[in-house]
């Protein structure tokens, strides 16, 4: 008889959104389910807030103090959906009250507390996993297995790109992604680190970056309210202002331990752009070329095709591909951001049942912010910076 | 206080999974929601099919004998998610027990049914849908204001194409699609009335059709098992054969009520297309265009754009658009099948809630019915062929 | 050694420029060349507009008397580039003078002219072509070729578009392109047939039509001028108004005399399509897709490619393509208008050097004004009407 | 009366090929045309060489002394078609000879010998340019419009990139493009230039730049014959073998000298990029995005468009954009590579006709050796080096 786990989720923002879907609609995809997720209790910053999202999310329980839920024997498991800032308390408290521990991304807002959580849950021998959710769409899962299957060679080339736009306006508001001591960085620990997991699925680790950081809007109009608006909503040209301390985009050249080389940029500046993630892969036999928001389609070139009829390939992912059994029943019906969160949602029940590590877990996440951090560092110095 | 709606849903396969899903999730979409769905009963073939489908979708309690189901007390809403040859049958014992119905589409097999249910539905006073959810996705209803607020002026043209591969293969199995006694007619039926649909949601009604119908594969093996495989998966040569004895593929051009003129197309027999749901209107002030399987985007063109810079605009769906409060904070997150259902359940619910038909309703449903009757009729005449 | 061939053209439109800059690089081109056009004399309206003409297109001669000159001994070939009101007299003339001749789209403005232009160079002998140039696409040969290759097995069906935009605007002007007496019908005779035209090429012969006709601004500004304009120059809403007695838009269902169906649509009334030439073709084994918009591009799917990776091919025509050693290195350089008529050229003066006649010839051109003879009467009648 | 100007073109390889059709062509399409380019003297290795290239090109004569040839009085234009390494000999020498000069780029193997050509051109008052012609196509010219009209606000950000597969196969022949005596450089000199030119056009000098240079194939068959044959044609595996001295791939971080950041990427081994020339720009109200694959179209964004019709325009250039007048009457008839060398002829000799220095001129084409040269530089030391 499949497991019921216990869920405390921590965090009942846009992501909180997306999790709680996820649980409800997991075991309805992927069947038989490695377990079934239980929305036991929902936190918030207050007891109203909390309930609201109790009834919202469809949680049993709701709470304004995550100390107390972490530490309840009848968790299993604890979902950190909050702003980054909180991440390492959160998880070192569930590592140290032996819960399985899924934390949004970015892992943390430094490498120390990054490797501090990982020690943590490595301590506490639970499953740990960090929410980068985009390599659970099926597309790059059909990127990850050409290349293992040798399909595109040796690679020689990553491109991967994260360009946004809803903070291009100098008059959106001064969201806690503007502000270091919250998020710890802005477009690095924000988007980059995204295209920095997709590089280390599907490349291998990078060895060394070579960044520039960019600062283009330096002060914000104050916030009104506790809800991050991700800038579109509420401008205010004549509002008071506050510092922005992070970075509003990094470009990026890269080195990876394999020999391949590449390069990052990621934006939240680039009129036009949405969620717009790119990836290229240049291999000796092939290559490979990914945007997310045609998510439904991967593009891939065999340079061994006949010489009349080669060229990209446009690939809908369906029952034929990754994660195509529990999806939907030809391709094209559509994979939306909800898709990917319960696929990533199926890998974390699927880690615990097999207790075994998915992948990107807190190692992985630690390598990321190291990553991060060597970005930031060479945007300060102008050099080549060694990972870690 | 959101009230609570008790939901029987009927039929257990792709389609419940997908309503299932929508129950769960659409409060945590759309909030404050209209109506927080309650996954009371599932009904399905077997007592052991329905009990899985109560486990596997979240429903309380399950049973095989859905007479018993609807005329329960403490059931609110049916969802009829079975071929089409019993909806007739479940929808007018719902309406007899004053339930409110969503119905997956087409409504009905042919006019007849459609008008016996639209009848029944009337004089029971329920809430009535059709589950035409391709007008639920965000760009299709951009395209729907655009049109209302007269951005492309007087509409001359429609075009719309339903393409799919999943048939194409004379070697997979005779699914109930195949067979008009379940499904009442083939690609007509199935998928060349969602078109209709948008037609009618966007253009108007049709008044007249001008069609050819064709059968590509008149023999295909028979399947095994009950679950409907589209296709793809079981091919078997050497099977045992039964017999197709509905269309693969309609061909129609079309002329609506209010003086514009179109074409139609619907084949499940077009490899490398997936799920291609195209639409381009012309208008008299600009033109629309839109591909499903790059649901995000709308393609929209303003005439009155200054002359070095016209062209279609690639629209990605967000926060500024229809649905957009209740879906994800920036555009090019994601649109996905999930989405589509999930807007659905709200507007459906919202009907309950107002106490006012949704659209499409049935007599909507029946409507498309009528051009679906005429689609075949004009296939066997070679004449234009009025509507109703 | 090559052989030099004169060149008597008539006519110095935009037609001309483009058959000027043909002659002038076909040889540049295709080495060894078929054999070297002569810029012998060039034709128009007033002698000061040929001598003007002469200069521009570089020409040895002009002159204003057509009649004159496609008389001449030292003429080889007469290619006419005017109006279609006077396609006949002049290929009549040319014929008995025993000149090679090419002539432009399409052949003529009735069926009853066009079968006189035949007999007339059928007679005489001589080698005569119709100048569809975008079958010279080698994105559309490509098409061509996989398809004789049997690659995506027997056509089901095909479907082809032409839209354009300069004339939706009511204000522009009333070229000749919308006076029957000229032109002899509106986007049917104007740009349906080039769909027409690789239809033929590409499946066979049309056999029956059923279609819609309509003219959506049936009284224009009377034109300033003997240019035409193409539309878009000189709107004038207060102008005097000349009657348009052609139709602006046809729509079209097909049936091929090898069994396949389809559609066809042109009009020059859609805001947003420029010179939007879509062919698709669904077969048993595969189906191809073009638009003539990216016209260095050729998709195509084959259903026998692994199931992890099925999907439109994009292929850019290079030279590993038809016509790629004349044409450039490598592909993606580019194909523009400039390209298509220089393979044109080399195709014509390639049937003239082997004696041969090449496609689409005047029994090919006649062929196509009986489509659009049915088109047009089909139009009228509502009916199913046999070509021919 | 339109002035006739002589024309000796040096060297009948592909780049002749287009030249030699931009001569005859240029005023067909620029009418009145600045000049009427005669094709006088085309020059090849050998006499028999050029005398076929006189045939084939349309040259009055031929001759295999280009240095008799720049020194004839009757020669006004010299055209230097040949590969790098004697660029600087001839362009000097023509110079001294007082003739205009039109120079296929890059302009030279080295900064030195580009900065003595540029001293010898200043020297002797004549026209020169640099065949850069991808800036001449016109959405390219289009988007420098929009940038100067402040349309898309100052420059945030610029990508560019140049990628290609005909070098990606290791057996594909050792091309003189891989010698660095011959060539300067590798990708850096071949087409990373082009990115170079266009990122100065459109955005303005660059200061500073930070590469990686890359050789992915060490050892390549020497190649047969002396024609160069971009890879493809003659693969020979079991051939003996010389070294490539050269760079196949350059990755880039750049900073512009007005405050722009951005980066670059150039590559020949990039499986299925033909001619993969790409911009992004970001700007303060807006963003372009160009692909010379699909070069009749540029897209651009407008931040100030209504928040419900918000996203990239495709703009299909045509008569109402940059070079519109002479190209032809309705976008989408195609733009090739055709019309990008007959637009760079107009501008040339309408440089001469008006006595002003066009752009790109040998100063500007020193300006991109010294970025070439600092790419080069750091791709060596690993560190940002300043341009010049």
């Amino acid at each position: 008889m499949t497991k019921v786990m216990n869920v405390a989720m921590i965090g009942g923002g846009f992501m909180g959104k997306a999790h709680a879907m996820a649980y409800a609609a997991m075991p309805m995809f992927f069947w038989p389910a490695p377990a079934i997720p239980h929305r036991k209790v929902v936190v918030d910053v207050t007891d109203g807030m909390a309930d609201e999202a109790r009834r919202r999310y469809g949680f049993e329980e709701s709470s304004s103090d995550w100390r107390a839920v972490v530490n309840r024997p009848d968790i299993d498991v604890v979902d950190i959906c909050t702003p980054n800032n909180v991440h390492a308390e959160i998880a070192i408290a569930a590592a140290k009250a032996g819960k399985h521990i899924i934390c949004e991304k970015p892992l943390a807002r430094t490498v120390e507390e990054a490797r501090v959580m990982h020690d943590a849950v490595k301590a506490a021998g639970v499953i740990h996993m960090v929410a980068f959710n985009y390599r659970r769409t099926p597309a790059v899962a059909l990127a990850k297995k050409y290349i293992e299957e040798g399909r595109i060679g040796r690679i020689l080339n990553f491109r991967g790109t994260y360009l946004q736009d809803w903070s291009a306006d100098p008059d959106s508001p001064l969201s806690w992604r503007f502000q270091k001591k919250i998020a710890g960085s802005g477009s690095v620990g924000d988007i980059a680190t995204h295209v920095v997991d997709l590089a280390h699925y599907l490349v291998g680790p990078i060895a060394e970056v070579n960044a520039i950081t960019t600062t283009y809007n330096k002060m914000r109009p104050l916030q009104q309210g506790g809800v991050d608006k991700l800038g579109a909503a509420e401008k205010a040209a004549d509002a008071e202002r506050g510092e922005v301390d992070v970075d509003d985009e990094v470009v990026s050249m890269l080195k990876f331990e394999g020999g391949a080389i590449g390069s990052l940029e990621a934006t939240r500046n680039a009129y036009g752009r949405n969620n717009f993630i790119t990836l290229e892969i240049h291999g000796t036999k092939g290559s490979i070329h990914f945007n997310y928001e045609r998510r439904d389609e991967l593009q891939v070139m065999f340079a061994d095709d006949p010489a009349d009829a080669r060229g990209f390939r446009t690939v809908y992912t369906g029952p034929a591909h990754p994660y195509g059994n529990g999806l939907w029943p030809i391709p094209g019906l559509g994979i939306g951001y909800s898709e990917t969160k319960i696929v990533e949602c199926y890998d974390f029940f699927s880690a615990i049942a097999k207790n075994r590590q998915p992948s990107p877990n807190f190692e992985d996440g630690l390598r990321t912010e190291l990553v991060a951090d060597a970005l930031i560092r060479s945007g300060e110095t102008g050099l080549w910076e060694k990972v870690g």
